[in-house]
C-alpha cells in the first residue's frame, strides 16, 4: 500500500531523456517516488494507495529549483528603481540596515519563499543576512532550502565581524547539516566585498563538511574593472587562483566573463546561476549562456531578489533564458526549451549535490512535484508540453505543490501557513521601510 | 444617476502625467468616464449610481492595447519550434493552408482574443486571413479590434487574387467603418510578400477612409537583405519612397533599422510596434527601442501571434520592453516603467487614431478599464504601483475587465462566452492540425 497515487497526469519527468507519460500514474511512499507508469499497464492496475489524486487536465512535473534568491529582500521590492547595481546596492544597504533584524528577516523570508513555493519552486538557494531565520521560514512552509553563513567585510547588518561570520557559519552547518530539507552552504557576498583570506575561510568551512560555497561573481563590468584593479586579475581568474572553483562552488550571474574564464569554470566543474531578469533590469548586461553551455558548464537558473526583479518568477526566468540566448545570438535553435527546463530542474539538483535525490520524477527520488493547469486559454492546443512549460506556462498555472510527498500548496494556497497574516505584517512595516530612505 | 461607480480603487490613470488616486472613485455613464476623484472629496460624496463596485486591494487602470497580434494563429501554438522566421513561416503557411477556413479562423480568433481579454487587453490590432471572422469574434467577446483586409502576393489561404483582396478590404471598411468597436485598417503582409503597386493600393484604400495601414517591417536581417537586393533600398527607405509612412501607418517589429530609417519614421510620425517575445524566440534580434524613443518615435507594444510566443501576454511584453532596453544598453534608467506603461496604453490609443477615446482613465474617454489584484505575495509591499505593473504584475492578477462600461470579464471568466466550448472545439481539431505537417 502506497501513501499517495497521482493518476490521469501528463507526466513531464525532466529525466535525462525528457521521458513523458501521456496518461501517467505515479506512486509515492515515505516521501519518495516508488513507481511511474502509464495508466492501463499491468503495473498501474495493481497500484493501491491511502490517497488517490487525479491530475486530469494538468501537467505533473518536478518542482523547480531556484538557484539564486534573496527571499527576505522582498520586503524592499520596488523601493529602489532605475539605478545600476553599484548605486542601487548603496541605497538597498541603507534600507536593509534600518529594517533588518532576525524577526523582520523571518517575515521577509516567509514572504519571498511563499512566492517561490506558490509558483512551483520546491528548492531554493538563498543568500541573506540571518540565514537561520530563512531556514526556519522554509521549514515552516515545508520546502527545501540551501543557505548558510554569509561573509561580508564592510560594516554589515548587525555589526558583525569576520570571526562572528565564521562562528555563525559553523553553527549553521552543525544545526542543519545532514537534514533532508536544509542544505548548508557558506555564502560570501562577492570578491568586491570579501577579501581573498575571508573567501578562503568560507570555502574551508564548506569543504570541511562537503557543503556548497556560493558567491556573486562577474555580475557587472564595473565589478570586473574593480577586481582587475585590486588584484590584477579578472573575477573568475581571481577565484581560480585561490582555489575557490570546483563542483561544490556555485557562482551567481557570470554576465561578464571571457573565454578563458569560461574554460576555468568548465574545467573545474563549477556551477553557474543565470539570473536574466535581474541582469536586464539593473542594466548589468546579458550573460553569454550559449557560450557557457557550449563549453559544458552546468548552467542553472535563479530569480535573484525581488528588489531587482521585481518578483521571484522562475517561469519568467526560464522563458528569458531561452529567449535571450536565441535573440542575442540570432540563432532560433540556441538553448532550446528542453535544455532550459533541465537548467531549472535537474541541473539545479546536481549543483546542489542532490542529483540522486531531486530534480526529476524518477523512481527512488524524493517526491517533490507540482500540478500545472494546461486546460486554459493560453495552453490549448498543447502540441509540445516542454515548449509550453518554458514559453507559455506561468506561476498562476501551478495549483498544487508537493514536497517529500506532502501537499504544501493546495488549490493555489499554502497548507501550512496563512499568507494573509504575513501580508498584513509586511504592510504594517511599510511606512518604516519607506522612511528608511527618505532622508538619505 | 450614473450607470456605474467604482470605489476604493488604487487608480492608475495612465494619463500624460501618470496621475494616481490612492483611494479613487470613478463614475461611468453611457460607456464613458464621467468623473474621477479621491474618496472623501465633496464630489465623491455626491456620486450616485445604479451599480457600485468596490475595487479594494486592486489597481484599476485602463485596459491594455495590444498593437500586433494574429489571434487565430493560437490554433498552431507550439507546432513549429526552433526555426528562424523564414524557415518557420514556410511551415506555418503549410499548416494554415490545410486548416484555415472562415469557420476555423473564427474559432482561433475566439481563442486568441479571449486570452487577450482575460489578461486585461481591451483593444487589439490583429492581422489575419479572414478579418471579418476575427472582427465578429471580438464583437462576440465584447472587445475592441483594429483589423481589415489582408494583402499577400504569393498563393495564400483561400486562393484569392489581388483584386479579391481589394474587394474584401473595401467590404470590410464598409461593414465596420464608423463603429466604436471595430477600427478598419488595410494590412498588407510585408514588403517581401507584397509588391510596391499592391502596397500602394492597400494604402489608397486606407487613405480614402482615413483608416490605418499596417504591415510587418524590418523584422529580420534576411528580410532587409532581400529588399535591398530587390529594390536597392532598405525596408523603411523602400516604404518611404512609395509614400507609405505617416501617422496612420503602423509598422510591426522594426528590429533591424539604421539611423536614417529611424529618422524617416520619426519625421513622418509613423507608429512602431515592438514585439519583444517573438523577436527573441525566432532569433530575429533585439529592437533598438531606446534609440527609436530618443528619436521621438511613437512606440507601442504587441505580443505577435502565439505561434511565435507561445502565448499572448502583454504583461510579459511590457516587462521585456523595459528590461531589454536596460540590459542591452547597460543603462538601468533606459525605458523606465512609466514610459513603457504609456507604450501599452496611451501610445497604442494614439497609434489607433483614438487618443481622445482610449488609452487612459480620463473624464470623457471610453470606460475601458481593468481590475488588477495587488493583495498577493508577489505584489506586497507595493511601494511603486507603476513599477509593479511593468515588472511584477501578470495576466492572472487581472480579475475583471470592462469595455465601454460593460463588464466583459468577471472573476477571471468571460461574461459573454463559455471558453470551455472553444477549448473543446480546438482540442477536437488538434489531430488534423498535427497531421497537416506530418508528411511535409
Amino acid at each position: 500500500m502506497y501513501d499517495l497515487l497521482i493518476k490521469d497526469a501528463l507526466l513531464v519527468t525532466c529525466d535525462k531523456k525528457h521521458s513523458l507519460y501521456q496518461n501517467g500514474v505515479m506512486a509515492v511512499k515515505a516521501g519518495r517516488i516508488k513507481e511511474i507508469t502509464e495508466t492501463g499497464s499491468a503495473v498501474a492496475d495493481s497500484l493501491q494507495a491511502k490517497e488517490v489524486i487525479s491530475a486530469k487536465g494538468q501537467i505533473v512535473m518536478p518542482g523547480l529549483i531556484n538557484m539564486h534568491c534573496h527571499a527576505a529582500d522582498s520586503l524592499f521590492r520596488g523601493l529602489v528603481e532605475n539605478l545600476s547595481l553599484e548605486a542601487w546596492l548603496g541605497r538597498v544597504w541603507i534600507a536593509e540596515k534600518a529594517i533588518l533584524t532576525p524577526k523582520t528577516t523571518f517575515l521577509g523570508s516567509v514572504l519571498g519563499l511563499a512566492e517561490n513555493l506558490l509558483s512551483g519552486v520546491t528548492s531554493v538557494m538563498d543568500m541573506f543576512w540571518y540565514p537561520i531565520e530563512t531556514a526556519l521560514a522554509a521549514r515552516m512552509l515545508g520546502m527545501r532550502l540551501s543557505t548558510g553563513g554569509i561573509f561580508f567585510d564592510p560594516p554589515g547588518i548587525g555589526g558583525r565581524t569576520h570571526d562572528d561570520y565564521v562562528t555563525e557559519a559553523r553553527k549553521f552547518s552543525v544545526t542543519f547539516g545532514g537534514s533532508s530539507d536544509i542544505f548548508p552552504a557558506t555564502m560570501p557576498h562577492g570578491t568586491y566585498t570579501v577579501s581573498p583570506e575571508h573567501l578562503i575561510a568560507a570555502k574551508s568551512i564548506a569543504d570541511e563538511n562537503e557543503e556548497l560555497f556560493c558567491t556573486h561573481a562577474a555580475e557587472t563590468k564595473a565589478e570586473q574593472a574593480d577586481i582587475q584593479n585590486r588584484y590584477g586579475k579578472s573575477v573568475i581568474r581571481h577565484l581560480a587562483s585561490h582555489g575557490l572553483l570546483g563542483n561544490r562552488t556555485v557562482l551567481a550571474h557570470c554576465v561578464h566573463v571571457d573565454d578563458h574564464e569560461i574554460s576555468l569554470m568548465a574545467e573545474t566543474d563549477t556551477s553557474v546561476v543565470h539570473n536574466p531578469m535581474s541582469n536586464l533590469k539593473l542594466g548589468s548586461g546579458i550573460s553569454p549562456t550559449f557560450r557557457m553551455q557550449e563549453a559544458g558548464i552546468r548552467l542553472t537558473i535563479g530569480t535573484d531578489g525581488a528588489i531587482s526583479g521585481n518578483d521571484l518568477d522562475m517561469w519568467l526566468a526560464m522563458r528569458l533564458t531561452s529567449g535571450l540566448a536565441k535573440g542575442v545570438s540570432m540563432k532560433p535553435d540556441a538553448l532550446p526549451a528542453k535544455d532550459v527546463l533541465h537548467m531549472a530542474t535537474l541541473n539545479g539538483a546536481e549543483a546542489l549535490g542532490k542529483k540522486l535525490e531531486l530534480g526529476s520524477l524518477e523512481v527512488g527520488k524524493r517526491a517533490d512535484f507540482i500540478f500545472l493547469d494546461v486546460n486554459n486559454g493560453h495552453a490549448v492546443p498543447l502540441f509540445d508540453p516542454i515548449t509550453h512549460l518554458v514559453f507559455g506556462a506561468g506561476r498562476s498555472d501551478v495549483s498544487d505543490v508537493f514536497v517529500n510527498g506532502q501537499r504544501v500548496v493546495k488549490d493555489h494556497a499554502l497548507t501550512r501557513h496563512d499568507l494573509d497574516e504575513t501580508l498584513d505584517e509586511v504592510m504594517t512595516l511599510m511606512p518604516r521601510i519607506k522612511e528608511s530612505l527618505e532622508n538619505v
